[in-house]
Protein backbone atom coordinates (compact mmCIF):
# COMPACT_ATOMS: atom_id res chain seq x y z
CA UNK A 1 0.00 0.00 0.00
CA UNK A 2 1.47 3.29 -0.88
CA UNK A 3 -0.93 5.48 0.68
CA UNK A 4 0.02 8.28 2.73
CA UNK A 5 -2.75 9.91 5.41
CA UNK A 6 -4.22 13.16 4.31
CA UNK A 7 -4.31 15.98 6.94
CA UNK A 8 -7.80 16.22 7.63
CA UNK A 9 -7.89 19.87 6.83
CA UNK A 10 -7.62 19.14 3.18
CA UNK A 11 -10.63 16.38 2.86
CA UNK A 12 -12.80 19.11 1.42
CA UNK A 13 -11.08 19.95 -1.77
CA UNK A 14 -11.59 16.33 -2.60
CA UNK A 15 -15.59 16.06 -1.58
CA UNK A 16 -17.01 19.51 -2.30
CA UNK A 17 -16.22 18.77 -6.26
CA UNK A 18 -19.21 16.07 -6.17
CA UNK A 19 -17.05 12.90 -7.15
CA UNK A 20 -19.03 9.81 -7.13
CA UNK A 21 -17.81 7.58 -4.49
CA UNK A 22 -17.96 4.18 -3.36
CA UNK A 23 -19.37 3.90 0.23
CA UNK A 24 -17.94 0.28 2.56
CA UNK A 25 -19.73 -1.00 5.40
CA UNK A 26 -19.33 -4.09 7.17
CA UNK A 27 -21.36 -6.82 9.32
CA UNK A 28 -19.75 -9.59 11.20
CA UNK A 29 -20.64 -11.87 7.95
CA UNK A 30 -19.27 -9.65 5.26
CA UNK A 31 -17.96 -6.25 4.19
CA UNK A 32 -20.22 -4.73 0.80
CA UNK A 33 -19.41 -1.87 -1.33
CA UNK A 34 -22.10 0.79 -3.33
CA UNK A 35 -22.06 4.03 -5.66
CA UNK A 36 -23.27 7.09 -3.78
CA UNK A 37 -23.52 10.42 -5.43
CA UNK A 38 -25.24 11.74 -2.68
CA UNK A 39 -23.16 13.36 -0.45
CA UNK A 40 -22.10 17.02 0.83
CA UNK A 41 -19.54 18.03 3.11
CA UNK A 42 -20.71 20.20 6.20
CA UNK A 43 -18.12 20.98 8.29
CA UNK A 44 -14.07 21.61 7.73
CA UNK A 45 -12.38 20.27 10.35
CA UNK A 46 -12.71 17.91 11.68
CA UNK A 47 -14.14 17.09 8.35
CA UNK A 48 -18.42 16.30 8.72
CA UNK A 49 -19.74 14.98 5.73
CA UNK A 50 -23.94 14.29 5.33
CA UNK A 51 -25.03 11.44 2.84
CA UNK A 52 -28.06 9.62 2.09
CA UNK A 53 -28.18 5.72 1.90
CA UNK A 54 -31.42 4.86 0.95
CA UNK A 55 -32.99 2.15 3.41
CA UNK A 56 -33.54 -0.07 0.32
CA UNK A 57 -29.82 -0.39 0.37
CA UNK A 58 -28.00 -3.53 1.70
CA UNK A 59 -25.29 -1.27 3.42
CA UNK A 60 -27.92 0.93 5.33
CA UNK A 61 -28.16 -1.60 7.81
CA UNK A 62 -24.24 -2.03 8.28
CA UNK A 63 -24.47 1.41 8.67
CA UNK A 64 -26.96 2.06 11.00
CA UNK A 65 -25.68 -0.79 13.58
CA UNK A 66 -21.94 -0.31 13.43
CA UNK A 67 -22.07 3.35 12.80
CA UNK A 68 -18.70 3.22 10.39
CA UNK A 69 -18.11 3.50 7.29
CA UNK A 70 -15.46 4.15 4.19
CA UNK A 71 -15.68 7.12 1.50
CA UNK A 72 -13.97 5.41 -0.94
CA UNK A 73 -13.32 8.25 -4.25
CA UNK A 74 -12.66 6.43 -7.21
CA UNK A 75 -11.45 8.13 -10.33
CA UNK A 76 -12.17 7.58 -14.19
CA UNK A 77 -10.09 4.23 -14.70
CA UNK A 78 -12.30 2.51 -12.70
CA UNK A 79 -16.01 3.96 -13.59
CA UNK A 80 -17.07 0.58 -14.81
CA UNK A 81 -16.75 -1.04 -11.26
CA UNK A 82 -18.45 2.11 -10.03
CA UNK A 83 -21.65 1.51 -12.12
CA UNK A 84 -21.07 -2.35 -11.38
CA UNK A 85 -21.43 -1.93 -7.71
CA UNK A 86 -24.67 0.27 -8.46
CA UNK A 87 -26.02 -2.53 -10.32
CA UNK A 88 -26.08 -5.23 -7.90
CA UNK A 89 -27.08 -5.72 -4.16
CA UNK A 90 -24.79 -6.67 -1.55
CA UNK A 91 -27.46 -9.49 -0.37
CA UNK A 92 -26.88 -11.13 -3.65
CA UNK A 93 -22.94 -10.83 -4.46
CA UNK A 94 -19.64 -10.31 -2.90
CA UNK A 95 -18.98 -7.03 -4.86
CA UNK A 96 -15.15 -7.35 -3.94
CA UNK A 97 -14.76 -10.62 -5.37
CA UNK A 98 -16.93 -9.85 -8.76
CA UNK A 99 -15.32 -6.40 -9.35
CA UNK A 100 -11.77 -8.16 -8.48
CA UNK A 101 -11.41 -5.04 -6.10
CA UNK A 102 -9.11 -5.11 -3.19
CA UNK A 103 -10.02 -4.64 0.60
CA UNK A 104 -7.09 -3.10 2.73
CA UNK A 105 -7.91 -2.70 6.43
CA UNK A 106 -8.69 0.87 7.92
CA UNK A 107 -6.86 2.16 10.44
CA UNK A 108 -9.54 3.08 13.00
CA UNK A 109 -12.65 1.39 12.01
CA UNK A 110 -13.86 -2.35 11.53
CA UNK A 111 -14.56 -1.44 7.55
CA UNK A 112 -12.52 -2.63 4.97
CA UNK A 113 -11.02 0.46 2.66
CA UNK A 114 -10.82 0.16 -1.06
CA UNK A 115 -7.02 0.02 -2.24
CA UNK A 116 -7.50 1.01 -5.43
CA UNK A 117 -9.71 4.08 -4.93
CA UNK A 118 -7.51 6.77 -4.73
CA UNK A 119 -8.35 8.47 -1.31
CA UNK A 120 -10.39 6.56 1.40
CA UNK A 121 -11.44 8.14 4.64
CA UNK A 122 -12.84 6.33 7.47
CA UNK A 123 -15.69 8.07 8.93
CA UNK A 124 -17.76 7.42 12.15
CA UNK A 125 -21.65 8.24 11.89
CA UNK A 126 -22.75 11.09 14.53
CA UNK A 127 -26.02 12.21 14.05
CA UNK A 128 -28.61 10.00 12.59
CA UNK A 129 -31.92 11.99 13.57
CA UNK A 130 -32.78 12.16 10.09
CA UNK A 131 -31.80 8.38 9.17
CA UNK A 132 -35.67 7.61 9.39
CA UNK A 133 -37.20 10.21 7.78
CA UNK A 134 -35.00 11.22 5.08
CA UNK A 135 -31.93 8.38 4.99
CA UNK A 136 -29.55 11.15 5.60
CA UNK A 137 -26.54 10.21 8.38
CA UNK A 138 -24.04 12.97 9.32
CA UNK A 139 -19.95 11.86 9.42
CA UNK A 140 -17.29 12.64 11.11
CA UNK A 141 -14.07 11.99 9.11
CA UNK A 142 -11.49 10.46 11.82
CA UNK A 143 -8.63 9.51 9.51
CA UNK A 144 -7.99 9.84 5.47
CA UNK A 145 -5.22 8.42 3.17
CA UNK A 146 -4.34 9.61 -0.26
CA UNK A 147 -2.30 7.85 -2.81
CA UNK A 148 0.42 10.29 -3.47
CA UNK A 149 1.20 9.14 -6.89
CA UNK A 150 -2.26 10.36 -7.99
CA UNK A 151 -1.46 13.99 -8.67
CA UNK A 152 -4.48 15.28 -10.91
CA UNK A 153 -7.08 12.37 -10.45
CA UNK A 154 -9.95 12.67 -12.39
CA UNK A 155 -12.91 12.03 -10.91
CA UNK A 156 -16.78 11.47 -12.38
CA UNK A 157 -19.55 12.91 -11.70
CA UNK A 158 -23.28 11.52 -12.35
CA UNK A 159 -25.72 13.35 -14.18
CA UNK A 160 -28.50 10.41 -14.43
CA UNK A 161 -28.89 7.00 -16.22
CA UNK A 162 -24.99 5.97 -16.59
CA UNK A 163 -23.97 8.80 -17.67
CA UNK A 164 -20.98 10.65 -16.11
CA UNK A 165 -18.83 13.85 -16.59
CA UNK A 166 -15.50 13.37 -16.32
CA UNK A 167 -13.29 16.39 -14.80
CA UNK A 168 -11.89 18.81 -17.29
CA UNK A 169 -9.35 21.27 -16.53
CA UNK A 170 -8.37 23.37 -13.88
CA UNK A 171 -9.00 27.12 -13.18
CA UNK A 172 -7.79 29.56 -10.82
CA UNK A 173 -9.70 32.93 -9.20
CA UNK A 174 -8.24 35.21 -6.68
CA UNK A 175 -10.79 34.14 -3.51
CA UNK A 176 -10.69 34.65 -0.16
CA UNK A 177 -12.81 31.26 0.04
CA UNK A 178 -11.40 28.61 1.81
CA UNK B 1 -36.62 35.56 -20.18
CA UNK B 2 -35.79 32.57 -23.07
CA UNK B 3 -36.11 30.18 -19.91
CA UNK B 4 -38.67 27.00 -19.74
CA UNK B 5 -40.06 24.79 -17.01
CA UNK B 6 -37.82 22.00 -16.31
CA UNK B 7 -39.54 18.97 -15.22
CA UNK B 8 -39.30 18.28 -11.59
CA UNK B 9 -37.83 14.57 -12.06
CA UNK B 10 -34.85 16.17 -14.25
CA UNK B 11 -33.31 18.16 -11.29
CA UNK B 12 -31.07 15.16 -9.84
CA UNK B 13 -29.46 15.64 -13.55
CA UNK B 14 -28.46 18.96 -12.98
CA UNK B 15 -27.34 19.11 -9.21
CA UNK B 16 -26.13 15.50 -8.81
CA UNK B 17 -22.58 16.16 -10.60
CA UNK B 18 -21.66 18.97 -7.84
CA UNK B 19 -21.52 22.36 -9.50
CA UNK B 20 -20.75 25.49 -7.22
CA UNK B 21 -24.40 27.14 -7.12
CA UNK B 22 -25.46 31.07 -6.50
CA UNK B 23 -28.26 30.79 -3.92
CA UNK B 24 -30.83 33.78 -3.68
CA UNK B 25 -32.63 35.37 -0.34
CA UNK B 26 -34.46 37.82 0.26
CA UNK B 27 -35.84 39.65 3.14
CA UNK B 28 -38.42 42.66 3.36
CA UNK B 29 -35.13 45.46 2.57
CA UNK B 30 -33.54 43.48 0.00
CA UNK B 31 -32.28 40.32 -2.03
CA UNK B 32 -29.10 38.82 -1.45
CA UNK B 33 -26.49 36.36 -3.19
CA UNK B 34 -24.46 33.55 -2.22
CA UNK B 35 -22.06 30.88 -3.40
CA UNK B 36 -22.22 27.74 -2.20
CA UNK B 37 -20.84 24.32 -2.92
CA UNK B 38 -22.42 22.24 0.06
CA UNK B 39 -25.52 20.77 -1.53
CA UNK B 40 -26.69 17.29 -2.14
CA UNK B 41 -29.89 15.95 -3.91
CA UNK B 42 -31.77 14.14 -1.10
CA UNK B 43 -34.70 12.74 -3.42
CA UNK B 44 -35.96 12.61 -6.90
CA UNK B 45 -39.84 13.72 -6.91
CA UNK B 46 -40.26 15.90 -5.36
CA UNK B 47 -36.78 16.99 -5.50
CA UNK B 48 -35.23 17.51 -1.89
CA UNK B 49 -31.92 19.23 -1.45
CA UNK B 50 -30.02 19.34 1.69
CA UNK B 51 -27.66 22.28 2.29
CA UNK B 52 -25.58 23.33 4.39
CA UNK B 53 -25.53 27.78 5.12
CA UNK B 54 -23.28 29.10 7.34
CA UNK B 55 -24.95 30.85 10.50
CA UNK B 56 -22.06 34.07 9.52
CA UNK B 57 -23.33 33.98 6.04
CA UNK B 58 -25.77 37.07 5.77
CA UNK B 59 -28.49 34.99 4.02
CA UNK B 60 -28.47 32.86 7.15
CA UNK B 61 -31.15 34.13 8.70
CA UNK B 62 -33.20 35.26 5.27
CA UNK B 63 -33.55 31.81 4.41
CA UNK B 64 -34.45 30.54 8.11
CA UNK B 65 -37.19 33.41 8.38
CA UNK B 66 -38.61 33.47 4.99
CA UNK B 67 -37.86 29.43 4.39
CA UNK B 68 -37.22 30.09 0.99
CA UNK B 69 -34.67 30.28 -1.64
CA UNK B 70 -33.33 29.56 -5.08
CA UNK B 71 -30.59 27.98 -6.39
CA UNK B 72 -29.35 29.32 -9.71
CA UNK B 73 -26.50 26.92 -11.66
CA UNK B 74 -23.75 29.33 -13.30
CA UNK B 75 -21.85 27.82 -16.23
CA UNK B 76 -18.13 28.33 -16.41
CA UNK B 77 -18.52 31.97 -18.04
CA UNK B 78 -19.78 33.37 -14.70
CA UNK B 79 -17.27 31.74 -12.75
CA UNK B 80 -15.30 35.76 -12.02
CA UNK B 81 -18.87 37.03 -10.75
CA UNK B 82 -19.43 33.14 -8.69
CA UNK B 83 -16.03 33.76 -6.93
CA UNK B 84 -16.58 37.73 -6.89
CA UNK B 85 -19.93 36.89 -4.71
CA UNK B 86 -18.48 34.89 -2.50
CA UNK B 87 -15.51 36.90 -1.50
CA UNK B 88 -18.07 40.23 0.08
CA UNK B 89 -21.23 40.18 2.02
CA UNK B 90 -24.72 41.04 1.36
CA UNK B 91 -24.64 42.92 4.81
CA UNK B 92 -22.37 45.52 2.62
CA UNK B 93 -23.05 44.78 -0.90
CA UNK B 94 -25.77 45.09 -3.24
CA UNK B 95 -24.41 41.89 -5.02
CA UNK B 96 -27.30 41.63 -8.37
CA UNK B 97 -25.44 45.46 -8.84
CA UNK B 98 -21.97 45.19 -7.83
CA UNK B 99 -22.06 41.73 -10.21
CA UNK B 100 -24.26 43.03 -12.99
CA UNK B 101 -26.41 40.15 -12.42
CA UNK B 102 -30.45 40.49 -13.64
CA UNK B 103 -32.52 39.54 -10.76
CA UNK B 104 -36.06 38.12 -12.39
CA UNK B 105 -39.07 37.06 -10.33
CA UNK B 106 -39.72 33.29 -9.26
CA UNK B 107 -43.11 32.03 -9.48
CA UNK B 108 -43.76 30.94 -6.42
CA UNK B 109 -42.13 32.64 -4.02
CA UNK B 110 -40.99 36.18 -2.91
CA UNK B 111 -36.85 35.45 -3.67
CA UNK B 112 -35.78 36.99 -7.15
CA UNK B 113 -33.79 34.64 -9.50
CA UNK B 114 -30.45 35.33 -10.87
CA UNK B 115 -31.44 35.52 -14.99
CA UNK B 116 -27.94 34.94 -16.32
CA UNK B 117 -28.06 31.44 -14.65
CA UNK B 118 -28.92 28.58 -16.70
CA UNK B 119 -30.99 26.75 -14.61
CA UNK B 120 -33.10 28.34 -11.46
CA UNK B 121 -35.00 26.03 -8.76
CA UNK B 122 -37.84 28.06 -6.50
CA UNK B 123 -37.14 26.10 -2.93
CA UNK B 124 -38.75 26.00 -0.14
CA UNK B 125 -37.29 24.90 3.24
CA UNK B 126 -38.96 21.69 4.57
CA UNK B 127 -37.32 20.55 7.75
CA UNK B 128 -35.16 22.93 9.49
CA UNK B 129 -34.09 20.22 12.80
CA UNK B 130 -30.37 20.22 11.74
CA UNK B 131 -30.05 24.04 11.42
CA UNK B 132 -28.93 25.56 14.82
CA UNK B 133 -26.13 22.25 15.04
CA UNK B 134 -24.91 22.11 11.91
CA UNK B 135 -26.72 25.25 9.77
CA UNK B 136 -28.27 22.17 7.64
CA UNK B 137 -31.26 22.84 5.84
CA UNK B 138 -33.72 21.01 3.78
CA UNK B 139 -35.37 21.98 0.74
CA UNK B 140 -37.74 21.16 -1.21
CA UNK B 141 -37.94 22.17 -5.22
CA UNK B 142 -41.12 23.89 -5.84
CA UNK B 143 -40.17 24.55 -9.45
CA UNK B 144 -37.63 24.54 -11.86
CA UNK B 145 -36.24 26.16 -14.88
CA UNK B 146 -34.00 26.03 -17.58
CA UNK B 147 -32.41 28.12 -20.15
CA UNK B 148 -32.86 25.67 -23.26
CA UNK B 149 -30.49 27.20 -25.34
CA UNK B 150 -27.59 25.90 -22.96
CA UNK B 151 -27.36 22.25 -24.74
CA UNK B 152 -24.37 21.43 -22.47
CA UNK B 153 -23.75 23.78 -19.95
CA UNK B 154 -20.27 23.88 -18.67
CA UNK B 155 -20.52 23.88 -14.51
CA UNK B 156 -17.81 24.60 -12.31
CA UNK B 157 -16.75 22.11 -8.98
CA UNK B 158 -14.38 23.78 -5.88
CA UNK B 159 -11.97 22.36 -5.14
CA UNK B 160 -10.53 25.19 -2.34
CA UNK B 161 -8.80 28.58 -2.64
CA UNK B 162 -10.32 29.68 -5.59
CA UNK B 163 -9.64 26.66 -7.81
CA UNK B 164 -12.08 25.28 -9.61
CA UNK B 165 -12.99 21.67 -11.98
CA UNK B 166 -14.45 22.74 -15.27
CA UNK B 167 -16.74 19.42 -16.31
CA UNK B 168 -14.65 17.73 -19.03
CA UNK B 169 -16.04 14.87 -21.49
CA UNK B 170 -19.23 12.91 -20.63
CA UNK B 171 -18.93 9.00 -20.92
CA UNK B 172 -22.09 6.87 -20.59
CA UNK B 173 -21.55 3.49 -19.23
CA UNK B 174 -24.36 0.36 -18.97
CA UNK B 175 -26.46 1.06 -15.92
CA UNK B 176 -29.49 0.35 -14.20
CA UNK B 177 -28.93 3.17 -11.68
CA UNK B 178 -31.69 6.31 -12.12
Amino acid sequence: MKKRPLPLSKVYCHLEPGPVVMVTTANKQKANIMTMSWLTMMDFEPPVIGCVMSNRNYSFNNLLKTKQCVINIPTVAMAKAVVGVGNCSGAKVDKFKKFHLTPIPASSIQVPMIDECYLNLECRVIDAKLANKYNFFVLEVVKAWINPQKKTPKTIHHIGKGRFIVDGKIIKLASKMK
